[in-house]
């Protein structure tokens, strides 16, 4: 028996009905150039246009309305690279509570920026995770708060769950799933709702060469950490979590991995056709079918576009220039 | 009589069904960090999502689907700074026929790449409206191809018009529209959809201060054409028609004029806030509401976001690093 087994269908649906009176229903998204490209019908469920711009709303948020009042007294706390941190910053001021933010100091500009709108109290520290949990720890010993950890936290993947539930219920019929994977709370999420509300169909990964963490992890079949990687996908840098690797096991069907420059190229391709903003991170699971790596023909697949916050006088082709 | 008066409201229905089969039925966003910002309630329609990546795929499909076999035999042509270009010649593309397009020779290079992609046969010419003119009569004698003027055309103003109605069909009870102005099809299209389907309603044009002709034809009630303006708002460079003035003027409340700085940086704030990419003539009313211009206390806004395309290598608030 793991925890994970403890994350059943109703906690999905719990927190779908938790969270809808605060997150936006975002859009699910089509081009008909990139389907004639792709020969399949591809189907975006824009997360970009989340609130605070990413997924991660929903498991902040859902983690935050799980706590009562004599828990949220000395506020929450957390370490993340940009995303999250936005989340929990805002879903905390939901309830009037103070937000403490571990960051690494490589976070993005705009990220830092974003965190300190929403009202979070930041602590910078170094870019590895053995920096940010030592970082964190002395915070909570010192204010009392509560931890919300950015993925292995089974509150923050039943969050995360309700993109793909709502994709699921929107699309009839798709045949693959697929999701960007960092430390595997949007994937393990995505992939219970898969095995719950669309049991025929298929969770594919996709993670950067130069994060590949996951993908050693799924087929050694044990949790393999990295160490600090370097990838433009700012938000799949951190690794799987004990709560998260199994789950992930156990339901994803496969984990594949992409390039850099295919990476800018699927980020840069997706912004002029589709008109929307998507971050690095996003963009991974399009590179996946752009290199031709998953099998596409007359599939219909659904890709999480897990969020748009961008640097907008750092964007990766600027560097090329 | 002006000749505008030949658009009734069947008139736009009728385009309305003629295209829809063809065109996206794109959406309506929102964001409550904007209505917070301006007190108000505001509702992009959001044509960057269009075919073509703009709202001219609409008037160009209608003015094509309305010619009959012999009338499209030797192609049709124009001459257009971008937008309409790329319009006819998908346009054309749908009923396999030749599209010959004047472009000024200061047309952006994606523009010109994506009319080549769509299968445009491109003359350039100097950027004066005299010059594209002379070079369009050329090609219409030589070629026996019909004329879709950008915007001076019935049946391209009836096609523009149903952005608007869309809009005022999907959101109830809006108290004003707002729309960018250049050459005035897409102004005068939505406000005779006001006219006809929101008589309520009013209708505030915004244009660059830049390229003012709008605005100084409509204060002084009469057609005031601009020589060559400049402005990064490229759509909005061309002088008001024939057609189009007369409809302006009856049927527009009022018309404003805004910065070049607050055009960027109405543009650069969409992008952050909504993860949409919209051109710089997209931003022109939204940066009449960030300069103040316009009373919106209390008020339902729907704005037609014109179009998305921009060349990603040539960002606006690059050239300010």
């Amino acid at each position: 028996m793991t925890k994970s087994q403890q994350i059943h269908s109703a906690t999905i649906l719990d927190a779908a009905r938790r969270i809808s009176p605060h997150i936006n229903r975002t859009p699910v998204l089509t081009s008909a150039t990139i389907d004639r490209l792709l020969n399949a019908q591809i189907f975006l469920k824009c997360e970009n246009f989340q609130k605070v711009g990413a997924f991660k709303a929903r498991g902040a948020t859902n983690a935050v309305l799980s706590l009562d009042e004599s828990q949220l007294l000395h506020g929450v706390a957390t370490h993340s690279s940009g995303n999250h941190a936005q989340a929990l910053s805002w879903a905390a001021s939901l309830k009037n509570v103070r937000a403490y933010i571990v960051m690494p100091s490589n976070s993005s500009k705009i990220k830092v920026e974003a965190v300190r709108d929403y009202g979070g109290i930041i602590t910078f520290c170094e870019p590895t995770l053995e920096a940010r949990e030592t970082t964190l720890a002395g915070i909570l010993e010192k204010t009392g708060a509560i931890e919300v950890h950015p993925y292995n936290n089974e509150k923050v993947i039943a969050g995360q769950a309700t993109a793909a539930l709502e994709l699921i219920r929107e699309i009839q019929h798709l045949d693959i799933i697929m999701a960007p994977v960092g430390g595997g709370g949007l994937l393990s999420g995505t992939s219970l709702s898969v095995h719950y509300f669309l049991p025929q169909g298929k969770v594919i990964a996709v993670e950067p060469e130069q994060a590949n963490d996951a993908y050693l992890s799924f087929i050694n079949r044990k949790l393999i950490p990295s160490e600090n990687p370097d990838t433009i996908a700012d938000g799949l840098r951190t690794s799987l979590g004990s709560i998260t690797y199994p789950i992930i096991q156990k339901h994803v069907h496969s984990i594949v991995t992409v390039s850099e420059e295919s990476i800018v190229k699927s980020m840069r391709y997706i912004w002029e056709r589709m008109k929307i903003m998507i971050e690095p991170s996003s963009a991974v699971p399009f590179a996946a079918l752009m290199e031709g790596k998953i099998e596409t023909a007359g599939k219909r697949i659904g890709i999480i576009i897990s969020g748009g916050n961008v640097d907008l006088d750092d964007l990766p082709w600027m560097k090329n220039g």
